[in-house]
């Protein structure tokens, strides 16, 4: 019985890397460079030919999807409460993760790499102008869900998987030039989540800045 | 114990309407005609503010997100197999379905809906024209892996939630000039689930037909 995760810093991946600490599991943090490419690897292609990350490989089988992922360890760590555990506690739960990963994270995607949307130059200008204004209404839609939170955290009163993709898209939208503290809601969250100790592991791992917002750059 | 089912025929809850006949569940379908704005109503946006179906309304709490609608109904209906019930078979069918409502959804919402992810014409079309072809590239991925399925359904020998949006994705590609007959291991998923009774009665309160391809329209 053996873990290994392919992640790449401050990405998506950071949902299952922070599900694997909360959940106290053994494994093994493999570290994917995306930008010398490495998601192009023979090796890599083999486990994910998608080329993306993150990648849970668990007993020789790659696992693929945040969402998957997710479940994947919560059935395999019950103890560890990454989702509500039944309900509709649970339900409200997927329901949100599900919009995180259908919704919010590609419109960031639409945002950061416009060119996988639209070949030329005008047209991807327009589709990141267009992404950006919706992004900015995804995070106060999402501040709006942190503000009516069951308990500390978004499923309740422990932190999950959702918090940690909170954390993720809100941190991303600092790279647009949304600045989290206007959001405080979600910005609480994600500091309060930052400071569990095993998250903080995860961050410490990935080296992440938790507000990269730079006034110059909005 | 009452349930409701918010649907528009041939979107995508047609997956949830599907679940609710496979696991024989006695609920309400209620038709939104989407042509007609009723998304847009104050009831409806009581339900949704997103204006989007599916919506599940379960003893009076509307659940919303294919993906959680779908985990809620297989919690219900265990007896069902909406889902492979545990292990790496429960994993593998989740990775398909996230990646089914994550990535080849959303392409063919390119496809369908440019105006959603850019305002001047132009770019429409260039946004239009690129999603097209990722679309044919997915469906490609898609028969391959329905090639390759564990048994006579994708999640292994019951028919679930799975097939169901295998079908829809199929279906929705003839709109968008792409012949389902050229990709024949989804195609005969799609007709044998088609056959399936509970199926056919999801099928013919939408009134859908299975193939809707028009070689003049390619």
């Amino acid at each position: 019985m053996s873990l290994s995760l392919y992640y790449a810093p401050g990405a998506c991946s950071f949902v299952a890397h922070a599900a694997l600490e909360l959940a106290g599991a053994d494994f093994e943090p493999v570290l994917v460079k995306l930008h010398k490419g490495e998601q192009r690897s023979p090796e890599f292609l083999a486990l994910n030919p998608r080329a993306q990350v993150p990648v849970l490989v668990d007993d020789g089988a790659p696992i693929t999807q945040i969402i998957a992922i997710c479940l994947h360890l919560d059935a395999r760590f019950p103890q560890a409460g990454l989702l509500p555990v039944s309900g509709l506690a649970r339900t409200r739960a997927l329901e949100l993760l599900a919009w995180m990963n259908n919704t919010v994270h590609p419109t960031f995607t639409h945002v950061f790499m416009p060119a996988k949307f639209a070949a030329d130059e005008a047209a991807q200008a327009a589709i990141k102008a267009q992404a950006l204004q919706q992004y900015r209404g995804l995070l106060a839609e999402l501040e709006a869900v942190a503000a009516q939170r069951p308990g500390a955290w978004l499923g309740g009163d422990r932190p999950g998987v959702i918090d940690a993709y909170a954390l993720t898209l809100l941190r991303w939208g600092g790279f647009a030039g949304i600045d989290p503290t206007t959001l405080p809601q979600t910005w609480a969250l994600a500091q309060s989540l930052a400071n569990v100790p095993a998250v903080a592991r995860a961050i410490e791992r990935e080296r992440l800045k938790l507000n990269v917002y730079q006034p110059t750059a909005a």
